[in-house]
């Protein structure tokens, strides 16, 4: 399915690009005085193909997975956490709740590899392929079947929101331990050395990061032969959540949907869509910079502006819900501002 | 009356502030792992001393004010636009009036210094202390007098935004040329050499900014005489938007509101309210760090991490009205999510 998908993905308008800048220009602020607004506004419209999009809806996707990585001691929570954390998701009362609802968005929670069977959970969108990865220390995280597999859910993701009338999806996700398979991904996709890409996730300290950095660079060593190509990459040091993501975005760049993504983990699953079809970037809005240090070379090094600055470290999809809303008021600017030639003002500089 | 209420302003409350952070580090998520949006939540609770606030408006005014400086050519646009922006303004058409639309704040227009007068526009606020300051290049923008009038005038917004049923009140300034007066007073008041906060206000080249740095030096030293204290300092180098600025923030901290400063030339504005009382500055959320170089400068030295970064250069109070969207995110955070306790999870690290 992901190489069908792969296949619709066409180059963002530029003839829409064009249009979409010259209404701003028209309105009634001097020529780029509102900066990133701006630019965000002309590529959503260039996105969408449209100015005003009929579609109102926008939806979250929180991926859930476990990873086998967490028995050596890399995250600070236990992996129960998961089960209960996705309760809280289904009960509303979580983080990325809060901020969806402020955006008006709605979360969609998606178990693609959480090892506890919680099939009871209602609201639960059921797509477990696995119970959790290996650990990436000792061989590969997932088969790449498995990792195509969830790659596929996060198409399907994309299509149900689609079809839900989205315009907007965000990627979220919940992995106790997930900032290492997200750090292990984006040092052999950059490629850039571990080093500059590990920190302490949610709660690590100095030895834990040392502990951390030395388990991911065994973890790239023992998967070597499996680093080539981006898929059997995420499939070899990635995660179920992470794959989960790269679907969302190809499947959200497929549809001319604006795809927000969220932070570290996310722009981890991001690159891997990114590397396997470099026109995908200019459908992602990347929400904001994490305060994880490897985020920062990410950014640096793809060339990114993040729109938000403000140290989250969270996940679950809580900048994209934030961004979101940056997102519309860039567009309501593009439909909502008098034009100069509205109340007679000359365009000055 | 600035005196008053300069009195009035108590330190916010260290007990409110332990308070707020107590229930954010019990909130479901890792301790911190929301980094500004719990330091926004914290302070915003301190400031109120309430976690709810029963009073749910928010209002950005606009004041409007033009500059004898223009004639020497400092700015890219002629005067006779700020009487149609105004207009703009009060026929919704402006940025400010939509980003406030997507912020739910209303938008109030204050004509404190306008040379035009359109006392016939609908909707006007009409404080008009003078038409237009002086040419500071040649002596005191206004009298001591007329600049305590203006802050005055900020002031009395404050108590009527308060009566209003307003937490948050936004700063937000039009008028032609303003980013020279801004750069002087910022120069004088920091102290910092004017070098480095010029920069090209709405639209200058390189050969603009130059004579704008003259212009600037020039007007420091004519004007030096004045610049002792912060008022008269005000008065001579600064315009009656921006003492309508710096009333707003004493009158708003007087009030216990939050008080959300727009950019480059509200931070002026602002900073004259926290030389006449630094415990003003936490009272004060700055919502965004403007693409005017001098910006940079002003958090650098004044230690203030801005909520936004997204290069806006337009002023208005745009940055505002986007900012008092995250402050509301942080205290829906605040107040919405659930805590350890509830779901059953051991506090992590």
């Amino acid at each position: 399915m992901w190489q069908q998908t792969l296949k619709q993905i066409q180059p963002v308008s530029q003839m829409w690009m064009e249009k979409a800048r010259n209404r701003l220009d028209n309105l009634t602020k001097p020529k780029g005085s509102l900066g990133e607004l701006e630019k965000i506004a002309a590529r959503a419209v260039a996105v969408m193909e449209t100015e005003n999009p009929l579609d109102k809806g926008k939806e979250v996707f929180v991926f859930v997975g476990d990873h086998g990585a967490v028995s050596d001691g890399v995250s600070a929570y236990p992996q129960e956490v998961t089960g209960l954390m996705v309760r809280n998701f289904l009960n509303g009362g979580a983080a990325i709740n809060v901020l969806a609802r402020c955006a008006g968005a709605t979360v969609s929670v998606v178990d693609i590899g959480m090892k506890e069977d919680i099939s009871d959970a209602e609201g639960l969108i059921k797509k477990n392929i696995k119970r959790g990865t290996e650990n990436i220390s000792k061989g590969p995280a997932m088969t790449r079947k498995e990792a195509e597999e969830a790659i596929n859910v996060g198409i399907e993701m994309a299509e149900k929101a689609f079809s839900n009338r989205a315009f907007m999806v965000g990627t979220g996700e919940m992995g106790i331990g997930n900032t290492t398979p997200a750090t292990a991904l984006l040092a052999t996709l950059l490629p850039v050395d571990v080093v500059y890409v590990t920190d302490k996730g949610t709660g690590l300290d100095h030895e834990g990061v040392k502990r951390k950095t030395a388990f991911i660079k065994r973890a790239l060593e023992v998967n070597k032969a499996f680093l080539e190509d981006p898929i059997s990459a995420l499939a070899a040091v990635g995660g179920f959540e992470i794959a989960g993501i790269c679907g969302l975005c190809l499947g959200g760049a497929a549809r001319r949907m604006i795809v927000v993504v969220d932070g570290f983990i996310s722009s981890a699953g991001a690159l891997v869509a990114m590397r396997l079809n470099p026109e995908v970037t200019d459908y992602l809005f990347f929400s904001h910079q994490s305060s994880e240090k490897g985020h920062g070379t990410f950014f640096d090094r793809e060339n990114i502006r993040p729109i938000l600055d403000l140290g989250l470290r969270l996940g679950e999809g809580t900048g994209a819900a934030m961004a979101m809303q940056i997102i519309e008021n860039s567009l309501s600017i593009y439909n909502e501002m008098a034009t100069f030639q509205e109340v007679g003002i000359e365009p000055g500089a």
